[in-house]
């Protein structure tokens, strides 16, 4: 088998079979497969797309790449969530305790990322202390012990991913749906997941702008799984403005928290609900989503998703004193206020330009190993739809730099649009997808 | 200006500009730009084609890349013919000393090539003593004392083309008009010709299979040489069954020398004829094409052109009295024939076929550096078109081994279609685009 061979046909339409996508990966990982030739196969895929078949052996040999976990301390299925990634989407930090809470176990291995704020792990070293480099054993012993754990990654899991991944993004070839459909799914396989609800984040504030490409996307993300013998739900959600009110590391823990303890916005709220509530079913822990639902309303309501979240943050070495009082987590020097300039309705509050707001501020990194200010971001305080009058407070711009605060304020000025006409508010979730 | 941008630029349908394309080429011949992004590139390319300005761009780019050829000994204008490549093409070799019978300085570079029967060079290395690696010096005595000399390089001309074929050849992205146009142009011009007649091969011996295609590639050239500011012609030519009848290196230069002597093939006379008189009125050396090609058919029926060759066989240190008899050229131990199985009429006389024969006789090589049998080859001596009955000779195998010889035999029981229905003979010469 030669790799041109594959190359080529790839490139005049045809779908590749298992041997030679196998042949494909495992060259390319043992550096067998130059790059030259996997970047023109990535070229020709994103020109011609691939069959679901073809789609799933490739997640399947990227999964064979590396190392997989196994969760023997789980009796159960094991369930997962993935997020596309959006602005201020904190929904994992909520959901791993309320999990827990219900009785499910909930080990979520994350990553650090880049992006206008930091990823899940940088956000819970708010707290001093928080470990997020965990043992196997250490996470082992806390799945068995309060059943929640959020850590990085123990094993070298999906390295073709790594690799192919890198290369695509300096070859223009990021942008296609099974390539970024068997990426994600490659990790959440091997990882051990048996039931998995992705959250694919729709719009400005996303990596999908459209709801037609968060569906394909969707589409291929379930079928992978389905054919792999997963259980899987796709939850298509809104991100044209940012989730909930809060963008920046500790200011999104402190809405977590809020959450947990039954208040937080109302979209944050709803979004750990509904995932959480196909998860449980998904994973075939309760019978009816409803009622699910319900129940894990009342576990944010009646304390016991904080109480497990404050065993988590414990187990991991964090000072709980800072979940009881948040205003011990990092804060920025000043506070800001960001006003209208006139009278209306928030037509718009573009997420992304909101991210590039906090980014300016500190909040996220531009490249691996950038430091971050976890105290910095953005506090989002009138949304799509908010009636304003002259002078009211849109946000709140946390910064511990004045020139920063200016970069902030540009891009502020740019994520909200005011009009005369009244606005209705956007929706949380679009479609689900099974 | 980043790479990347110019891969996803292409890839989504857009030309970019000159200065882009030059980044790329200078940033590619200089290393700067990895062999992984020039590859999407062109995978790109192949998708998303080029505009006819782009492809004009990307031939100067390439020129200036490396060396380019001036030719300050020849007073009017520098006439090239170029051959998309064929089986049993010997035009060059009748062409340049024909050329120079009628008064026109001919210099042609040419190369050993890989294929089915060697390069130009290679048929002229059957002279004894032949030597192809002239240095500028003696090119330039050669062009002013006879007018005429076919030599290799002397000059490293257009490497950024060099560098970028052979990563196409290993990547599927040889076959893009674009970049095969702006590959033989950026040679063409590099080596100094302003007057140039392209001879693109159409047929199951050809790189264009379909007459579509190579209307497509000649309007591509001819388009980038008149941006350039050079005269264009292109001759789109038959190749469905070998030019002439010798498919072989010294074979070839038998023929050539019949050729040169008023004899030999009517198709190869007739494409040596056409081509040069275009050449002659491109050139503005004779402002009448028909009375042209009525002057070189009296140079070869006079013997003035075979004379030129002599001239030009001698000054290149070759052995004349090989010219006077082909007899003492390099020959293959066993001629055998390859008889027809039945009668009928020739329905098709597969050039790529007869082109196997060959190889596999040894006359070609695989790889650089292979070994060629300058004595070998196949001497077809039925054609489409042709009447055999059972037990005619179809074709003489030339041949140094016994195995190769059956290989060869099978090799040409493909070619040879024979049918019941009479058959018309194939027409040489489909178009002419200017």
């Amino acid at each position: 088998m030669k790799a041109y061979d594959l190359i080529l046909k790839k490139r005049q339409g045809l779908a590749l079979n298992k041997e030679e996508i196998e042949f494909l990966i495992e060259g390319y990982t043992k550096d067998e497969i130059p790059d030259y030739q996997m970047s023109a196969w990535a070229m020709a895929v994103f020109f011609q797309g691939m069959t679901p078949e073809e789609t799933a052996y490739l997640t399947t040999a990227m999964v064979n790449s590396g190392e997989t976990l196994a969760w023997n301390e789980i009796a159960g299925k094991v369930v997962d969530k993935h997020s596309t990634g959006g602005v201020g989407d904190k929904t994992s930090i909520v959901l791993a305790p309320l999990m827990a809470a219900a009785g499910i176990p909930f080990a979520k291995m994350s990553g650090r990322g880049l992006g206008h704020t930091g990823g899940t792990l940088d956000k819970l070293e708010s707290f001093q202390g928080f470990r997020i480099d965990l043992s196997r054993e250490e996470i082992s012993k806390n799945v068995n012990e309060i059943g929640v754990v959020l850590s990085g990654q123990t094993a070298d899991l999906v390295p073709a991913d790594g690799k192919l991944y890198a290369l695509r993004d300096v070859t223009a070839t990021v942008e296609s749906i099974p390539l970024i459909a068997s990426s994600i799914m490659s990790k959440k396989i091997a990882s051990g997941a048996d039931a998995i609800v992705l959250d694919v984040k729709v719009g400005k504030g996303a990596f999908m702008k459209s709801l037609d490409d968060a569906v394909k996307l969707s589409e291929a993300m379930v079928d992978i799984g389905k054919r792999l013998d997963r259980s899987m739900t796709a939850v298509l959600s809104q991100m044209e403005e940012p989730l909930g009110n809060m963008v920046g590391n500790a200011l999104e823990i402190k809405e977590a928290i809020d959450t947990l303890a039954g208040k937080g916005p109302e979209d944050l709220r709803e979004l750990v609900l509904v995932i959480g509530s196909y998860l449980m079913v998904l994973g075939e822990y309760r019978d009816n989503r409803e009622a699910a639902y319900e129940e894990l309303a009342l576990l944010l309501d009646n304390g016991k998703a904080l109480e497990k979240f404050k065993e988590m943050v414990k187990a991991q070495g964090g000072d709980i004193a800072e979940v009881d009082n948040p205003e011990l987590l990092p804060k920025a020097k000043d506070v800001i206020p960001f006003t209208a300039s006139r009278a209306g309705y928030v037509a718009e509050l573009d997420a992304l330009a909101v991210g590039r707001a906090a980014m300016s501020l500190g909040a996220g990194r531009q490249k691996k190993g950038d430091p971050i200010d976890l105290g910095v971001g953005i506090e989002v305080v009138r949304k799509t739809g908010d009636m304003v009058a002259e002078g009211d407070v849109l946000a709140y711009i946390h910064s511990n730099d004045e020139k920063k605060t200016i970069e902030a304020m540009k891009e502020l000025d740019l994520a909200y649009v005011l009009s005369e006409k009244e606005q209705e508010k956007l929706p949380l979730v679009y479609r689900i997808i099974q």
